[in-house]
C-alpha cells in the first residue's frame, strides 16, 4: 500500500504519474484486471472495519465515541480514493479520472453477477467528482461562431439529439436566433461539460425541423454605423426561449446533476438580454415511447388494457389488411412501427395520430417507476419544476424522431415563479403538473 | 433537518441562501451558538451509527458486509456537511465557507476543554475544502504592475513577512529582477490563496534588506524598435531565484497545503523563462527562534545545558554589566534580547554573533517536535526536499526580524535533483540534509 | 537627404532606430536644433516646388494637368514627412512622435518671431498623427477597479479638473454610480489618451463636491447567489449622467479632436447599461471667467461697459470698505478676487451671487472670438450641440474652482434628439443654444 | 459641396453614413458612376490650383511662400479625400473603404481609355489606407486551432496557394510542426490582412506536397502531467522554418507592402520560441514561368535564342513524334505543356528536367522588368533580402503547380545577417544574390 502519511509528496506524484501513463496504453482486460485489483487489494480493510465497528458499538463515552466515528470514518475511505485524489491533481488528471470513470461504468456494464467491490469502487469515485464538479466550480460560457474551433468541433460531435451534418449546420446553431450555452470546468478547459441549445422566437414551438431549418432574419439594429452583415435578431420579436437539445457529454459524470443548473443560469442571461423574454419551454424527444408502445403491444394483457379503441380499430383495419392480410391486427401494427412505414401512408398518419397521441399522454403523465415518471427527459424536466405542457404531433419528422416516439415532440414549460413549487410537489408527493391538454388527451377515448 | 432525498433543489437552494445571509449578520456568539448547533444537532445519529457498527461488526457475508459498509459511510457523514455542500455550490459559496471556517476556528480556540464537537464540525469542512482546493483547480498567475489594482491591493495587504510601506515600494516588488506568483481558485478569483515573492539575481542572497531595496536596473534587451522605458532584465545576469516571501492568506484553508505546489510550479515557470537559471534557494525568516532562546535562557537547565560556552560568557559579562550591574547574567541577556536593545550596540552585535549563530543552527538542525523539525518554515522547505544551506547573520534588521530571530535568516536551497531524495529522507527517516556551514556551526563551541 | 524610391527596407528602419534613440537622449537645445535643420533642410524643395508649379499654371490639356498636380503634390511634402512615416512603423514609435510634437510644440512657444518653417513642421506631424488618430482606430475601455494598476496610476495623474489626493480617493472615482471611459489606441496600449469621468444620479447635478465626495450607497441587487459586498447601484434610481471631467492627456495630440467622439460613444454605453437614463448633462468648469472679470475690471472702460449696478456698488462698498479703507472700488474688487478673500466673508458671498451670476451667464453666452464662444469648454460642448443649460452658485469650492471662475460652474446639457441641429445651428450660424435661466441671468440687472 | 469648416459633425457623420449605405447596396453601373462623379466633381478645383500656383510661382518672399506652398497644398487635397477620411471614422468603415477601393480597381480595370481621374481617386484612397495600415497598427497573431472558427473559415478561403480541401487539411495547417500567423487590423479584428504559413523541420523542403501531407508526430515533452494528446513537436529536431505559403488578403490593399514586415516578425517570434532555430527559408511559387515559357516557344526568335540545346532536341524529338508526326517540334512541346501532359509520361519528365530547370533559372535570374526580377515571387523575396537559394524540380506536383511551373518550385533563403546588405544591393544595384547551384543552371547547356 502507497497510502501513508509520511512519504514524500514528490515521490508520490511520480508514482501515481507513472501509474495513469500505464493505464492510458491498456487495453479493456488490463484494465478490467486493474479495477478488480484496486477494489478488491485497495478497497477497505474489511477486519479493521470490523474491530473498528465493535470497539464504536461498545463505546459509552460521548467524547470518545466521537474520536471512534473519525476513526471508522477514515478506515471506512478506501485505499484506492487516496489514490484518485492524488490523479485530480496531476494536470489533466481530473480529466483522466472522468474517463477512467467510463472505464469502469462499461467495466460494469459487462460484468455478469459478482460485482460489488467494482460498484463500491465507482461509489467512491462518483462522490469525488461530484465535489470536484459541484455547481460553483463550473464557468457559463456562450458559444459563438467567435468561439474556437476546438469546442465547435466538440459541440457538433457530442449533438446527438438532433445532429448536425456539416460546418453550415453547425454555423445556424451557434449563429442569429439562437444561443448555445454550456458548462466547463476549469481542470478540462476546452472540454464542453453539458450543452444547451435554445432558439429564440416568439410562441412555443412545436416543430424541431422548423427550428433546424429556420431561415427568419431581420434587418439589424444598428449598433454599429455601418453594419458588416445584413441580417440580425429583432429584440422586439423575440419573447420566447425554446430549450430544444441539452447534452451531458461525459458519460464518466453520471450520477452528478448539471443540465438543471444550466437551464437556471441560462435562463437568467436570457433574462437579462432580452428584457421582453416572457415564456420558457423545451421542445424535447419522448426517447421511450415506442419502445413502451412496442412492449405494450407485445405484451398478453394488450387487449384488456384496452391501447386502441374499438373505433380505432375499425379504422384501422382495413388499412393494415393492405399491407399484409395473413398477420394480425397488432403484429402488422408493430411491423409498421419498426422501420416507420406508417409514416409515408397519408392515411395512416392520419387515423393514428389520435390513438398514438394519446397512448403518449399516458406514457408521460400515467407510467411510473419507482412512483415518477418513466420517462427520462420527463423525469429531468419534471424535476426541475416545468409544466408538461403541450404533446406535438409530428414535431420530429427525422428517422430518430420517427423512432423514438412515432415522431412526437412535447413542450416542457418553464413558469418561473412556479418552478420550486412544482419541483417540490413533484418530488415530495410525486404530483405531474400537467397542462389541460396533456390531461385531456390522457383522459380521450 | 432539511437534508433528504425527494426535495426540490429549488427549495433547498432558497433555504441555504437564507441561512448564510443571517449567518453574514450574525455576530460571534451568535456564529458560536450556531456552531454548537450544527455540531450537536445536526452531526451525526449516534445511535443510528452505533447499530450499523453493531450490524456490521457481527456479518459474515463478504457481498452484504460490503452493502454494509457503505451504508455506515453514509451515516458517519454528518448532517452538516450535505449543508456545506450545498452551501459550495452558491455563488460566492466556496469564499463564505473558507470564512466561516476562519470562524470556526476562532470559536475552537476561544473555547474552554469540551470542543470535541466543533473540531468534528472543522474536520469535515476541511475535508471538503480540501476536495475543492486541490492543486488541479488552483491557476497559476503571475502579478505584474499590469494586474488589476484589485489584486495588487490584496498583495500588499497581505504580505505580512517583509510588509511594503506604500505602493511605490507593491510596485518594486512586482518589477523588474522580481516574480510575484500567485494561486487562485476560480471560485474566488480575485483572490490570491498563494503568494509567492521570488527575487532574480547571480548568488544566493544573504539580506532581505538588499532585496527589498535593491535598485539595480539595466539596460533592457531590445525586444521592441524603441524602448518605453530604459530599464530592465538582463538575462545574462540572472542565474539565482530566491524564494523570500510565501504567504498563505486564507486562515479557513488551515491544514490544505498549497505553498509546496506553488514553489514547484513557479520554479517551471521560471526554467522556460531563463534557461540559464541554475540556483533555487529560499531566504527564509525563523519565525521561533527568539521564543526558543528566550524560554531556554529561563529554564532552570540553562546552564547544564551549556547554552554559552565560558569564553563567550567571560566575553559578554563586561558589556552586559554596562546595562545593569545588579541583574544576573541571564537576566540582563534576556533584557537585551526583549527589545533589541543589543543590536544598537557594536560590541554586542561583535560579541554575540558567534553564540547566536550556533544556537539558532542548534535550533534549526537538532530542536524537534515528533521528529521534525520544531521550526515551522524549517519543517516546510525541508519536507520540500529542500537542503539547509546557511545561516545569515543580520540577514534582516527590521525590528520584526530582530524580534523573531535575534536578525538571523536562512537559506533552504533546492537542488532539483535531489528533492525527491531529501524530502523522502526526511519524512520516512527524519534526516535533515544540511549543508556543512550549518554542520560546522552546529558543533561549533 | 535618405528619401528615395529604391532603398532596401531593412537599412532605412535601422538608420531611422538609431535616429530616434539619438533624440530620446538629446537635451532641449540639441532638439530645437534637429526640428530646425528638419524644417530647413528637410522641408520641401522651394525651387522644385516653384518650377512645377510654374508648369501647372501654364498647362492646358486636362490630363496632363492631373499628372502634373500629382507632381506637384508629392513635391509639396516636406521630406521630413517621409521619415516620420518610418517612425510610426517602428514599434513604440507612434508615442514617439507624439512625444516629439509635444517638444515641437514647446519649441515654437518658446521661439520668438521667425517659427514659419517650425509651424510647417508641426502642421505635418498633426495631419499625420490626424490619420492615424483617427476614431475608427480608438477603443473605448471601461476603466474599474479591476483595470490594471498601471492605467488607474496614469488616470490619477493625468486628472487635472478635480485632482485625486490618495488612492482612496481613485477608488471611488472608478467605483460604483461613476463610469471613468477611456479612449486607448493600439500603438500605445497602456495609455488613456483621452478620459472622460461620469457620475450617475437621479437630477442635474450642481456641486462637484458633492459628487467627489458622494458616499450615497445601496444595498446591491442579488446578481449573485451570496453579496461579496453590501454596496452597490441602483438601477432604478439611476435616470441621470454627469459628465463631470473630461480630459485629453496628449499634449502632442493638440488640435486632433477626440473628445466629441468620447462622450458621444460613453451616452452609447450608458444608454444600453441603464434602459432609464434620460438626462445627459455635463458639469464643467468655467476656465477663463476670472481672467476675463479681472481684465474687465482693469479696463479702463469698466465704469461705461456697467459691470456692476448702481444698487449692487452701493451694497458692496461698505463691505469694500472693511477691507481697505484708501483703494478705490474696482482696486479692492480686484484684491478680494485675487486670493479669494470674498468666499471667507459671509456677508460678500451674499451680495456678490447676484453680480458674479450675471457676469459669469454674460462672459460665457455673449463674450465671443471669431464669433464662438471665447471659453473653450464651451465652445467644446456647444460644437458638441450641447445646450447652455444652467448656471451654479458655488458649484466648486476648491481652491481651483474659486480661482478660475469665483466658484460657479455650468451644466452644458446633452438633448440627444437636438444635438444634430444645435451643433449646426452653433456651427454654421453662431447661434448658441441657452435655457432660460442663463438667457434671463444675462439681461438681470 | 459638402466639405466645410463651419459644419457640425454630427450632420457630417450622419451624411456620410446615408451615403455608404447607399453605395452598399448599389450595383456595378451606379458604383462606376459614383466614382465618377466623385472623381470628377469632388476632385481638386482646377482653376483655384492653377491660380494658387501661379501666386506661389510669382512669390518671392520666404515666409510667405511657406503660407502659399500650404494653400496650395490645400488646394491639391481633393474633396473626396476628405468624405474617406470621415468614413474610416465610422465603426467599419476603414472595411468599407478597403472594399470600395477593391471595387475602384476593377472599375480601372474595366475602363477603356480614359481613366486618369480615377486613377488619381484611387491615389487618394491608396495613400490614406497607406496610413491606416502602418505596420505599428497591425497586430501580429498566431491561428490555431482555438482560434475562433470565424478566423480559421477565413484562413481557409484565403489559401490560394495551396488549397484546403476540408476542415481537417485545415487543422493540419494550424497544428503541431506548423505555424500560421496573420496580421490584423484594429478596425476589421476578424479579418487576417496577411497570413503567413510555416512548417518546422529539420532542414530546407524541396516538396511542398511533403508539407502538406506530413505526418510526422512524436511523443511530447511533457509539460503538462499527463497528456491529453500523444502528438506534439520535438523542439530539438526544428531547425528550420520554411515559408510555404504568403498571402495579402485584401485587393482593396495593393500597393501597400506588408508581407516582409510580417516574414521579418514571424522570424522574431520564431527565434524566440525556438533556440536552436537557424534556418530561415521561403519554398515558393514560380507564377509566372509556364507564361514566359510558352510565350518564348511561341516566339519567332525561339531559334536564335537557343531556348534548348541540340542534344535536347535531338534527345526530345522521338519522344514528341509519337505524339504527334505531323506537328513542327515546337507545336508539340507546346501542346504538352498546356495540359501537363508530360508529367504522365516518364520519359519526358526525365528529358525534359535538364532543360526546364536551366530555362527557369534563366526565367527568374535573367529575365527583368525595369531592371528588377520579372516573376512577382522572387522580386518580393530578393526585395526583403533574400538570397535565390535552390531550384526544386518536382516541386509541386499539383495540376497547379504543375500548370504555373512545370512543377518546379523555389526556395528564397533568408540569411539574417545579411538580408538588410542584399537588400540594398538589389534594390540599389539590381544585383541577385543567387546560390551557386542557381549560378550554374543558368549556364548550363
Amino acid at each position: 500500500g502507497f497510502k501513508g502519511r509520511n512519504i514524500s509528496h514528490i515521490t508520490v506524484e511520480q508514482s501515481v504519474k507513472d501509474l495513469c501513463m500505464i493505464y492510458m496504453d491498456a487495453n479493456e482486460e488490463d484494465k478490467l484486471k486493474f479495477f478488480t485489483e484496486l477494489a478488491e487489494k485497495y478497497g477497505v480493510d474489511h477486519d479493521y472495519v470490523t474491530t473498528a465497528a465493535m470497539n464504536l458499538a461498545s463505546c459509552k463515552d460521548y467524547d470518545y465515541k466521537l474520536t471512534l466515528e473519525e476513526k471508522l470514518r477514515g478506515a471506512l475511505v478506501p485505499k484506492s480514493q487516496w489514490l484518485f485524489t492524488q490523479i485530480g491533481r496531476l494536470e489533466n488528471g481530473v480529466k483522466f479520472l472522468v474517463d477512467l470513470r467510463t472505464d469502469l461504468l462499461d467495466a460494469i456494464g459487462k460484468s455478469e453477477g459478482n460485482n460489488a467491490s467494482l460498484k463500491a469502487l465507482n461509489n467512491g469515485i462518483r462522490d469525488l467528482l461530484g465535489n470536484w464538479f459541484s455547481i460553483g466550480f463550473l464557468n457559463l460560457e456562450r458559444v459563438t461562431w467567435q468561439s474556437s474551433c476546438e469546442m465547435l468541433q466538440k459541440i457538433s460531435e457530442y449533438e446527438a439529439v438532433h445532429p448536425m451534418r456539416n460546418w453550415t449546420d453547425l454555423k445556424k446553431r451557434v449563429g442569429p436566433n439562437r444561443r448555445c450555452f454550456v458548462f466547463t470546468h476549469n481542470s478540462m478547459p476546452a472540454e464542453p461539460v453539458v450543452v444547451l441549445h435554445t432558439f429564440l422566437t416568439d410562441h412555443i414551438a412545436s416543430s424541431v425541423q422548423k427550428i433546424v431549418t429556420s431561415h427568419r432574419m431581420r434587418m439589424m439594429s444598428l449598433d454599429s454605423d455601418l453594419p458588416m452583415s445584413n441580417t440580425a435578431e429583432d429584440p422586439n420579436f423575440i419573447s420566447t426561449a425554446i430549450f430544444y437539445s441539452i447534452t451531458s457529454t461525459q458519460r464518466g459524470l453520471t450520477g452528478i446533476e448539471l443540465g438543471n443548473y444550466l437551464i437556471k443560469r441560462v435562463v437568467r442571461e436570457l433574462q437579462s438580454e432580452f428584457p421582453k423574454m416572457t415564456q420558457y419551454s423545451s421542445l424535447s424527444p419522448i426517447p421511450g415511447f415506442t419502445k413502451w408502445l412496442t412492449s405494450s403491444l407485445k405484451s398478453e394483457t394488450r387487449i384488456s388494457q384496452n391501447l386502441l379503441t374499438e373505433t380505432e380499430i375499425d379504422a384501422l383495419k382495413p388499412i393494415f389488411e393492405t399491407y399484409s392480410s395473413d398477420k394480425n391486427f397488432y403484429q402488422v401494427f408493430l411491423d409498421l412501427l419498426k422501420v416507420n412505414t406508417w409514416f409515408s401512408d397519408p392515411r395512416l398518419v392520419k387515423e393514428l395520430e389520435k390513438p398514438l397521441m394519446r397512448l403518449c399522454a399516458q406514457y408521460l403523465f400515467v407510467v411510473k417507476r419507482r412512483g415518477y415518471a418513466l420517462d427520462p427527459v420527463a423525469h429531468f424536466h419534471l424535476k426541475n419544476g416545468a409544466v408538461m405542457w403541450r404533446l406535438n404531433w409530428l414535431g420530429d419528422e427525422s428517422p430518430r424522431g420517427l423512432g423514438q416516439s412515432c415522431g412526437m415532440m412535447v413542450n416542457y414549460r418553464y413558469f418561473l415563479d412556479n418552478c420550486e413549487n412544482n419541483s417540490q410537489n413533484y418530488m415530495e408527493n410525486q404530483v405531474i403538473q400537467a397542462s389541460d391538454q396533456m390531461q385531456h388527451l390522457v383522459k380521450l377515448t
